[in-house]
């Protein structure tokens, strides 16, 4: 099988190019989460080529991103004996190793660009939001993500690593509006668990305080954001502060989508990632179609779809003789 | 020497009656940082009593403030031998020590205003502002962190700790508005180092990415803080960011003064902590006559005043033969 691999800041995520294989391990590489036992884990199903996008590169850990990516694309390449493969923003083929830079979104694109024609495509993980515009199959798309957080085609707000006092400054709690603190407090992981949106296997990021990802744990991390105890403003207070960051991100959704669907005079979306619920109900509340990649490639290739697309890429360019030694003379 | 304590979740700051003795320490609980070290030093200069006020409760390693409270009462305990005061919302005397949490400011505002008479008391310390007013020696302010929120008594904004993208949610470079990552990449106190206002020594917290204190390290972060590289973005726009965060922290202050001298028909603001001279700009800026701490007790003194000004009110309390019975019996 031929492997895809997403490797972001937080997260590190896999497919196999068939879709038979999907998996997605959280790694904040900040902390120095152990990346290679996951890429020598992943080596042990001996794929027969590997395809990689990063993201990694901004984490903190690294001092410049082409620090970053030589370091990241080091780790794979010691990995893996089979051939490795790497995406930059325009392909497999490129010169400078920057050119690898954030490129997941693009491998993405690319491969529903080829299959799904013109849309805004929309990627919602736990961390960012990408929304890209395909035309005539063509991305059209800023290179880096600096331009790309300018052009509103990266979101920086994800489903749940988002600290809640980045959606929402003050909750209006009873008759007050009460500023939230700009500590790591809460989370929107901790808001969709405290409202039921999601379960505990679903909360995939560590938790702010390390404590648990029950749902009173996280109720407690929701009253800690406007520095109380939950027994101080209660159960409905939390609840209120929950429910009014999930109102705030999803407005801020809204309004990302409708940039680029006026931007690029598109109708249509097309939804990716832990987010796709939520990218479709943003689409039908503005009423454009929407088409979930969960529902052609299954949920769990949805949630990793830049890893399944850069190893259907690969594959594809393998097929192709001629690619395929332009590949190898990378 | 009578010797007072303010242990907060990020600094624990002493100084002693007579202030002749003044430090501040930077200690994040919430990363079990070694109070009880620092504690044992401060106890090797053998006070002959110690008072000690709190806001280190609300650090996310303790699941609630009673937690928290007892944590670090009984952490100051066992450190010293001599007679220990604790000084709640209302003063020594209190009865559930949930009176103890977050009452720092108490024991400023209770010794300006004794000695200094109607005012607005602000204290601008690395991570959080304290605005009290005081009219009659009575201090005009809520009893909790939250009701503190509520009203503006209690601004979560400091001259260091603070998250860059807290208080500049998108900065303007070159022509575009770009928004910044709500990821711990850059602090105020880069913000400033970058733009020469503070020295290496004055930043006194850790720095987001564990990388140094040198200018081009914060020039970085500023970078890193719209998903760029320094090489990519240039220094000018990384000053830009800093500027602009500058400033947008400057009308934060301006509002938050504006709200409160209003409110109570003050016209004097009493200014304390690292961040007096930004607070003596902005009463200067609304025409409002400012003292400044450091022109009576000196800068040391002003910087950990709470410190200064619970030790002070034990002294007195002391030296009062029926309080010091009564404190003696808590």
């Amino acid at each position: 099988m031929i492997l895809g691999l997403d490797i972001g800041g937080a997260n590190t995520k896999a497919a196999s190019s068939e879709g038979m294989f999907a998996e997605s391990v959280y790694l904040p590489l900040w902390k120095h989460a152990p990346l290679e036992e996951v890429l020598d884990r992943f080596a042990a199903r001996r794929p027969e080529a590997v395809a990689v996008v990063i993201t990694g590169e901004l984490a903190d850990c690294f001092s410049c991103k082409r620090e970053g990516i030589s370091a990241l694309t080091g780790a794979v390449r010691q990995a893996f004996s089979c051939p490795v493969y790497f995406w930059g923003a325009d392909g497999f083929s490129w010169i400078d190793p920057l050119e690898l830079a954030a490129a997941n979104w693009a491998a993405s694109a690319t491969l529903v660009a080829r299959e799904m024609g013109d849309c805004l495509f929309v990627d919602m993980g736990s961390t960012t939001t990408d929304l890209i515009a395909i035309r005539d199959e063509k991305t059209l798309a800023a290179r880096t993500d600096f331009l790309r957080l300018a052009a509103g085609e990266l979101v920086y707000m994800g489903l749940l690593r988002t600290r809640l006092d980045a959606l929402l400054p003050q909750a209006r709690i009873g008759g007050r509006k009460v500023p939230l603190a700009p500590e790591f407090f809460a989370i929107m992981a901790d808001a969709r668990l405290g409202l039921g949106q999601i379960g505990e296997q679903r909360y995939s990021c560590e938790t702010p305080d390390g404590a648990g990802k029950k749902r009173l744990d996280a109720l407690r991390r929701l009253a800690r954001s406007v520095c109380a105890d939950l027994d101080e403003i209660g159960e409905p207070a939390a609840l209120a502060i929950a429910q009014q960051a999930c109102e705030r991100q999803r407005s801020i959704l809204i309004a990302a989508l409708q940039r680029q669907v006026r931007k690029h005079e598109l109708r249509r979306v097309v939804a990716a990632g832990i987010g796709e619920e939520l990218i479709a109900q943003t689409a039908a509340f503005l009423g454009l179609d929407c088409m979930r990649l969960s529902q052609i490639y299954g949920e769990k290739i949805s949630d990793v779809f830049p890893a399944y697309a850069v190893a259907r890429l690969a594959e594809k360019k393998i097929s192709e003789a001629a690619g395929c030694t332009r590949i190898a003379g990378i």
